[in-house]
């Protein structure tokens, strides 16, 4: 295990006070925070495809990345990443991993190739999971790069392509039940339009249903117990993806009586794309009962497109672990790292220090939560704001024994109305405060 | 009805030859067109605000409106925008108008002086009404100008907010409903957040749930008929609106199931600043039966904030108007004018070269709609691209008499997969030759 | 001094474990920096348009700011809010104001009584600034709210309104200069467009140009000897300011031979909505030699509008300190709060506490970037990074002594090119860490 | 010349009437409008590397498109898509092309080897041109691609890569001449910054400068007398380009004394992506006396990244071609199609499809402007709305001999200001109709 990144030691937690590049300063894996050790908050996971099998490549360059394995190919580099990752992970002290069949083995010249491919490769990383104690977090499948998919996979207007991806997730969910895989992902990839001319929209969204509903049947056949996640994005690839944002996915849970069957996935970059913060789209979920999983990344707020970078915005970690620490946990989801060096980071050792500077980002985000929840500084201030509910008219409002009239009569009386600040530039500097003393 | 803007005479239909601002040049009510006169499909309406009310200010900028009214004050003003809105209704042969309850009377210092300038102003609108011809398209209250909303109104939390809400929604309600409204639209002026840091986003959405649930009650104890309507907006005045568009309204519903009692008003505007076309949202409202009535602008898309600005953009219209007409109609809805004049155009007969450019961009939509409709270019692309699903695996899908194993079995064996092409230029090459040549 | 303020006090520094919202956690004037005192660096200003007279209302709704003035008008009110503006000064420690004509005293029925209330407002002022040491960062003009700017100031089609604007500049520059103001500022308010297809643009930018001189020409007259600053923004209230950004107007001044005379004053709200962060227009500007004076504020990147919310985001205070020690120091310009409370902070507090959490977080960012600066942690993996420019064929390229042809040669010759890691996570990291540290 | 697309014909002229796909329908290349052949107004150009070198792949996809010369590889297929080029251009009757280096000939191993690569396409190329009397509009480099050129080129931090780009440029520069290019043009692909962290944005600027006068020194040494452009864009593939927009171009050429030897290339979908609207751009750089040439394409405003679709939207095109017809003419310039076909139109007839499409586009956009000029219906509006400037006090404002004290006095004795309507709704409904009338 010290083969591909033979110059990287295993990384250490030196504290805050250290400026090693390669030491943790805030990810203390079995500190105890809120009774539980860090580790089991954070549940953090390596994502297979930006950190194995990404190259750097943009729309207007080629790859970059520097790798130890860059003069293999086929299943000899499938092979090898398998040994890097798990050699990253284990350096990194990361506990998960998440992956597209895709990722890991070659697409082959049949969909039975494709198959053969996985399952050897399968085999390797078990091999390799019970070696390191390393476990998975969620699988996909990979339904929008092959050009099959041009218009999309389970909306495609080409019902043999909706049979392939059937195909595909099928393949795919076995290997994950095989890996023991806490979670199975749906992302969308291709599931949208370019353009309302050429595009059934009803038809589509219904397909889409038909194959969540048959996709949440085969898991139940085959015992699948993982949560089923989908992760919404409003755009990129297409034009406009169906699964928009975390309302929308809701929407349409509950329009095909899936809301039961599936949770969210939300990603801080996707977030944001659709007109968001991170902490809405994971707040929505949660008051949904449907925060599943976290893709821990982040955007550039002023791009337009997914720039899936290493999280290092202190506010995002912060709140992101709040509404984690309200939710009781994220498990059986974690945080995945969905981020990928920059373009200009191609060497091998930005890997590590990319992991490094995220997971202590989210860490030292979940001490700062976690001292915020302690101290009920925003918890008081809140449930006091909206203490008018809690009895008199605002009570019958909540107990439902109110109506119109009764309101009407009552607000005929009380017309001359006194509000409270907001407090909102207070309460952001509460959140400063709390960061620096963390 | 020759007092307020005695210069200007009933706008005639002199034909798309015509260069005289104040004529409509596709505008020709009685034309039939599908059937149906076109004033049937088309059922414009008058904004009181924007029209009566609005007086240019904006963040930066003091009141320029030239208006002959602008000497008088509260009620006398009141008074003097009715009569001076049938005029203008009846010159430019609108046949509805949509108003609040602050459109059309003075805010008062009481709750009961509120009740009774409305109900004064009510009668007069009535009359005006029975003298015309003219009809209500829908009402609604202004529950977000007076700083009482300052945090919401049915999410605001202070119960005796609600209460007051709930006071102008019934009062408004019944009003709507004695001057034979056909609507009575939500817009949720400061229902959502400025920040999540002192926000209880579940309560404040239980809330407003409440508050729907009580109001459809309200209209059904009274006998009010019309549709219910909620009016998706993403944000502004508040940081994030709790409607944000179309899928989050539907979603909001269908968890309350209240779905069956609320229908939407898309407005153009609002749907670009949420990151969808105009299109898009009106389509997704079809798609989910939820299509109740529209809100005729445009946005500038490089703006971030709503212009309100009155629709002269020939492909959104089009492309509103073919989906008014795949829905067989927008009744009891209608297109009404959310539209203010520009700042600099601030002279009385702007407002009726404003309304003509409206309904004239609107006319011509319908009919560069019609002709794609009546000619099939489109649909028959389109159900030609999914034919797939008609036979076959595609029709066992479609069916619901397939899943995984029989879908992975058929993909083993069809696994080479020819796609064509979704030839996007092409349409939008067609499009552009139907508004050329309608 | 304490009469409209009663129950505040003057704000203490408490430092950084204080809770007390009325108190300075990080703010301590007269703490030594880098050899010069907190308060010099900063040079904070209040800014008397949203501090004293700005009062909560939105596009969508009415004033909600409770002010202890709020029953006066007219002249009386213009007074009573400059003894409290210097009594909020006093109290915050403020030693710096900002203010346009119109802030301070009432717009009167001509130009001549508009002149008359503004002498008589000045000379309170005078005695105020005498009294307590506070002194004019920069004055202005409002040349954007009066109806008569609707198309615009200098850049009006109307020859009239731009000699109105000459005569408002004229004016508000003498009472700068009578006020000891170090600086004199140029916002380009309506001087823009809404729409090119009634616009004469090379026109209105000549006679922009034209009015610029003769402002200048017109200060050098007066021996107004402050810096003439023009602050740059891309819209709102037009649809397209002419003053777009930093690089924009550096253009404008070029071409019209003007660079020398003015300089820059960068907003954080309007370099986002340009599309550039705060520190990339600082920095654009420090490196054209015209970083003028600095509108401390902060906007909300998924908002198109300007909210101008006061300053909290730490990364953005620090990175703007950071080029303002590069550049040696901000004089004559200085760090003016063009912030407002939020609508909903309608207290007469949230001022105080809005104040106090602004300068904290600018102290705060004063601290970490010294302490970057100090450690060199940035500037010397900079100066490693571009070290090839120190000698060989790089100090050929900067010394100017090569051409294509020889480049082209030597480039023959080293065609396999190394490259090493632009390190950007890395360097998130860094500053995340210095901002917990110092 | 019928050997790659031997099912598609020369493509015909068939008027307005025509459905055919394969025709056009409003470009008529030998129609003579104001004077000019239609072909000499519009310069079409076709962009070698989306038409010929694009694939359709994009981030989250391989290529589709399907292609007659996709099995072959290296120099074979280099020299195929020359053929396939001119076949292409010849049967579209476009007259010229715009290449970069690396869309005609491989990269080879060493610098020699692309320098030798390009020789032998470059000696086909010319035989083409020959044979078919098609131009070279305009050459450029590539050196944004390839991994060397992470950093960027001329703003590397690395000098060795500064000189690799001068290197590709003077080759460049050289094969432009000899295909008699009548423009040589600079897009500063990679010209820019990730993170301003680890960036010497000063030095970066400077560089770019002194790499920009010895290009246009080479130029002059060899005889080049093509236009110099530059492209501006405002981001992708870095976070910040240096070359934003048309200001900052310009901006940057007056700061360096470069203004009289660089001229812009306008994209539709740079300048959107940047903030403005195309027309916007075109216009700032004719009154700039720096317009160059256009790149002709469309993006989608809701999405943040440069789709560069193919032209359709007819508001664009007009305006476009009305800036044209007001500079005179685009020559030596042209309308390069920068435009790809969707990655969904993945057959080789939708390249001829689109290119039509977008021709049309222009053409009637042409006839439009054209009707519009003639008329002077925009013309007229805005000469009257800046009439005053023509004498009185604003003639001495345009000449000059007027000053502050004088206008101040002016205005305080014509302090009543009227203004009359900007006419924004009226103009924008009379390009409406010329579209619908043209």
């Amino acid at each position: 295990m010290n083969k591909y990144f033979s110059n990287i030691n295993h990384i250490p937690f030196e504290g805050s006070d250290s400026t090693n590049p390669l030491a943790f300063k805030y990810y203390d894996e079995n500190k105890i925070i809120a009774g539980k050790k860090m580790k089991d908050h954070l549940r953090f996971a390596m994502s297979y495809w930006h950190t194995m099998t990404g190259q750097g490549q943009d729309p207007f360059g080629s790859p970059t990345m520097e790798r130890p394995y860059n003069d293999l190919d086929g299943m000899d580099l499938s092979k090898a990443r398998v040994e890097a990752a798990f050699e990253l992970m284990s350096k990194l002290s990361i506990g998960y991993f998440c992956f597209h069949d895709l990722d890991i083995s070659p697409e082959g010249k049949s969909l039975q190739e494709k198959y053969d491919n996985l399952d050897i490769i399968v085999d390797l990383i078990l091999e390799k999971m019970n070696e390191t104690g390393i476990k998975c977090l969620w699988g996909t499948t990979n339904a929008f790069s092959h050009p099959r998919f041009v218009h999309g996979a389970s909306t495609s207007p080409n019902a043999n392509v909706f049979a392939f991806a059937a195909a595909q997730v099928k393949k795919a969910m076995e290997i994950t039940k095989k890996l023991g895989g806490e979670n199975y992902v749906f992302w969308g990839g291709r599931e949208g339009y370019e353009t309302l001319l050429n595009t059934d929209m009803g038809l589509e969204l219904d397909n889409l249903a038909r194959f969540l509903t048959m996709a949440r049947d085969y898991a139940k056949k085959i015992g699948f117990t993982g949560q089923l996640l989908i992760e919404p994005k409003p755009m990129e690839p297409t034009k406009h993806q169906y699964d928009f944002d975390a309302s929308t996915v809701l929407s349409f849970l509950r329009k095909y009586n899936l809301q039961d069957d599936f949770k969210l996935n939300i990603e801080a970059n996707h977030a944001t794309l659709a007109g968001h913060t991170f902490h809405h789209e994971i707040y929505t979920s949660r008051i949904n009962n449907a925060l599943g999983s976290i893709d821990a990344n982040q955007g550039d707020l002023l791009l337009g497109w997914d720039t899936d970078q290493f999280p290092t915005n202190i506010y995002d970690s912060t709140l992101c672990m709040y509404e984690v620490l309200k939710k009781g946990g994220i498990a059986p989801g974690g945080l995945n790292f969905d981020s990928k060096v920059r373009r200009g980071s191609f060497q091998s050792d930005d890997l590590f220090i990319s992991y490094i500077v995220g997971m202590d980002t989210f860490a030292k985000g979940l001490l700062v939560a976690n001292n915020l929840l302690v101290d009920r500084v925003l918890e008081d201030f809140i449930s006091n704001r909206y203490s008018s509910y809690n009895n008199g008219i605002g009570k019958e409002i909540i107990d439902g024994v109110t109506d119109f009239e009764k309101l009407a009569d009552y607000a005929l009386e009380h017309d001359q109305i006194k509000n409270v600040s907001g407090r909102q530039e207070l309460l952001e500097d509460i959140v400063n405060r709390y960061i620096y003393k963390s």
